[in-house]
């Protein structure tokens, strides 16, 4: 059965759409290489044996109708299953959630059948998964390194065959990171893309978008035609595509104005060589593919005000978070509940008043014009999802004085990642790249607002171009 | 001159594309009408020279070239021109703007002479135009009585046949209260489908729309049309219409679903009877019209939960407006720059913390979803706009105990309104009644959300119905 781990999730739901395979069988084998690599730490709450009897059963007659997969334990909320968002709080109250929210019951139509649910960092605050209350997610391609976050879990288990795709959210690269990092495909779809409902209308002002890690462009294509649109009452709502995504993976993208950068904006931080390399390869190939590639970027990327405004709403947002942690436990979360460094930023943002906050977003809403200009003269953007290659564990952790050790750490990480939360524009991490050492190097097209269909095209375009599918981690 | 000043924009823009009438012409009528009701105090900033100026000059060839309007003196920001919002505060200081903001720049393009800017209510915080800074404008259906807010002044304008059309904004009903009032069209668009740009990303957290009021269903649907769009970098952008929104003027809207009330939501109101009445009225016409007509409205309207967040959400905004004046003046706003009431509710605001302030936007996203389900089943809602008939000026002012005499009074003038603006829904008034004192009454239509096209279909078919245009203040 190994070999059917190997396949992408467009693969399996063919093979069981033609008979071949019937959805148990590719549950089972989902559940056995999960077992096989639990190591990893992954999956944080499986659901082994009641997947494979729900594989047995009558399942939706969706595009990936049998195919096993993984919702994240931040934002994924699953009828009876626990939701622990990486916190001690709720997992020493053992919290199951109540009921599906939208996107969960859009990938069980879909026909996908959850086989656990995936580590994240507490809140999602950190782009590398290792919560003091679930322990570190190992990367397949090195055990040492972290598979990144905060949608880690979900990017360690695709990589490592458990699953073909898994869900995944992105709140300032939290999709593109680990996919780069763990050597597979990471869409952050457009703002209002992908519905935060029934009880979320947007999450992060608008940063948050959600959709999964896959291994192939068709399959990240085919999940987005069957999740995306709005819920009812939804207060944004993106422009509907032309025509389906998937019919995108394969159509001519035309000769595009395709700018590039190796470099990140944070002028603190250097791009590791062997990435800052893959980068040039990949504009030369996009060249080769005939679109005209020039070194340009946005030059608003640079403005250092951003930062200020990101960090008073990140304060608002997670001492809001602790808020509705405690609605859900009924007892208001206490310093002991959380990380030191998750309360240090509460604590921060419960001082800044309602009209400082708005002052903040109102910041981020400008500096994202700004930048968002750029895409009058250009079409893409290309540059390295993460300037350097995945850390090692153990980066990111509180000290004895300084509880903000992590986020400090994450701002070269993030730092070309989350300008595109801010700006709401659909961003995509491609595993165009290979360290000396054979670790993944993560790529990331930026297109204009709404345009995932571009984006789309030309990763097919790479895809086609340059195959990542034969690449297999160790593990 | 005088019956030019009694077509609406589209048959003024053809007089002047067929050569038969001027610019200047139908701006000097403008100008003679404007000089002629000045009593009415609807334009506060005249340019009535520079408009004359500007319309013997080369003018945007845009579907409304030569047509004079007017700009609302609360977000409508012009190069050059005064912007007081109706606070004491940026009057004294003579405040005026750098720069054109993208809606106006967008009205200058399709071809308007701004002839002046008109009054509105310190901050658009109550219905009723009758700021401290400038003073009541009168209705003029009946000089006695407020034309409503806080696009009163343009209204004012539109009614006594100054100008076919007035730019106008809506936070919580600021369109269509004041075209209720005088006998307009007032289309609320949906949430994104104008920019606020470039300085603004949203405004009220979703809750204010811009566009206009005007006499003729046709001008409201082309003037959309002009404007319309994103600009660069919005953080929020509406799905495109199907097709151009004029094309629905006229076009069969097929027999739809329609639900109608005549009751407020609020407890404490009692629809006054000559309105009610008129919605009854308009129910039977429309089950006339071949329209699946009942007694219906969305149970959720009446949850009195939504109050509590709109009003901690109303406080932060306030303080948040202040904050930005004193950032336009250099100096903080003291207590005697503005009015009691905005200062008492700026207060309440700057109490509130940035994570009250997110749960009170959860807290109305929550309510827009349960309110926005009843059109599962519905294509539009029926209600009055406004409960009341026009009310006498005088209601509005704080009195020595009680700064928030005005909000009080306003809460069931917007009963009606305020849940469409939480909702994001576009919503119309149109002027189908009149009082046994010929007052005018409007009558509220709200779609889907972004469904402009259904509402303009049926607002065409009824103004075909029940024509209004011939009606005419005495003034």
């Amino acid at each position: 059965m190994a070999d059917l781990t190997d396949l992408d999730a467009t693969a399996q739901a063919d093979l069981v759409r033609s008979g071949e395979v019937s959805p148990s069988e590719l549950v089972r084998a989902a559940v056995e290489r999960a077992e096989a690599t639990s190591d990893l730490n992954a999956i944080i709450h499986p659901r082994y044996q009641e997947a494979i009897d729900e594989a047995g059963g009558d399942l939706p007659d969706g595009p990936f109708r049998g195919v096993p997969f993984v919702l994240k334990d931040l934002d994924g909320m699953a009828a009876g299953l626990p939701l622990h968002m990486g916190t001690k709080a709720l997992r020493d109250a053992g919290y199951v959630a109540p009921s599906d929210d939208t996107l969960a019951a859009r990938f069980r139509a879909a026909g996908l059948v959850v086989i656990g649910k995936t580590n994240t960092p507490e809140l999602g605050l950190v782009p590398s998964t290792e919560p003091e209350s679930y322990g570190p997610t190992r990367n397949p391609w090195d055990t040492t390194r972290t598979p990144g976050g905060s949608s880690g879990g979900s990017a360690a288990a695709v990589a490592a065959g458990v699953v073909p795709m898994g869900h995944a959210g992105d709140g300032g690269g939290s999709i593109r990171i680990p996919a780069a990092f763990c050597g597979l495909v990471g869409l952050k779809p457009g703002r209002g893309r992908v519905t935060l409902g029934p009880d979320v209308g947007e999450s992060w002002a608008g940063l948050v978008s959600r959709l999964a890690v896959t291994r192939s462009v068709r399959d990240t294509a085919a999940l987005l035609d069957a999740v995306a649109g709005p819920d009812v009452g939804d207060p944004y709502w993106a422009p509907p595509p032309a025509r389906p995504f998937r019919d995108e993976v394969g159509a001519d993208p035309g000769s595009l104005r395709i700018g590039w950068t190796s470099q990140s904006p944070d002028e603190a931080t250097t791009t590791d060589p062997e990435v800052a390399a893959a980068t040039e390869a990949v504009a030369r190939q996009l060249a080769e593919l005939g679109h005209k590639v020039e070194e340009a970027s946005p030059p608003a990327l640079a403005d250092p005000a951003a930062s200020d405004h990101f960090l008073t709403c990140f304060g608002v947002w997670t001492a809001r978070d602790l808020d509705q942690i405690g609605d859900l436990l009924g007892t208001p979360v206490t310093e002991d509940g959380v990380e030191p460094g998750t309360w240090a930023v509460a604590e921060m943002g419960r001082s800044i008043t309602g009209a400082q906050y708005l002052a903040g977003v109102e910041g981020l809403h400008t500096h994202a014009r700004r930048i968002v200009r750029w895409w009058d003269e250009w079409d893409l953007l290309l540059t390295p999802t993460v300037p350097e290659l995945p850390p090692t564990l153990g980066q990111f952790a509180a000290t004895p004085d300084n509880p903000l050790v992590g986020l400090i750490r994450s701002a070269s990480i993030v730092s070309l990642t989350a300008p595109f939360n801010i700006t709401g524009q659909p961003a995509i991490s491609l595993p165009l790249g290979r360290s000396a050492d054979g670790l993944p190097i993560g790529q990331q097209l930026v297109a204009a607002p709404a345009r995932e269909d571009v984006l789309l095209r030309v990763a097919a375009q790479l895809e086609e171009a340059h195959p990542w599918a034969e690449r297999r981690p160790p593990v």
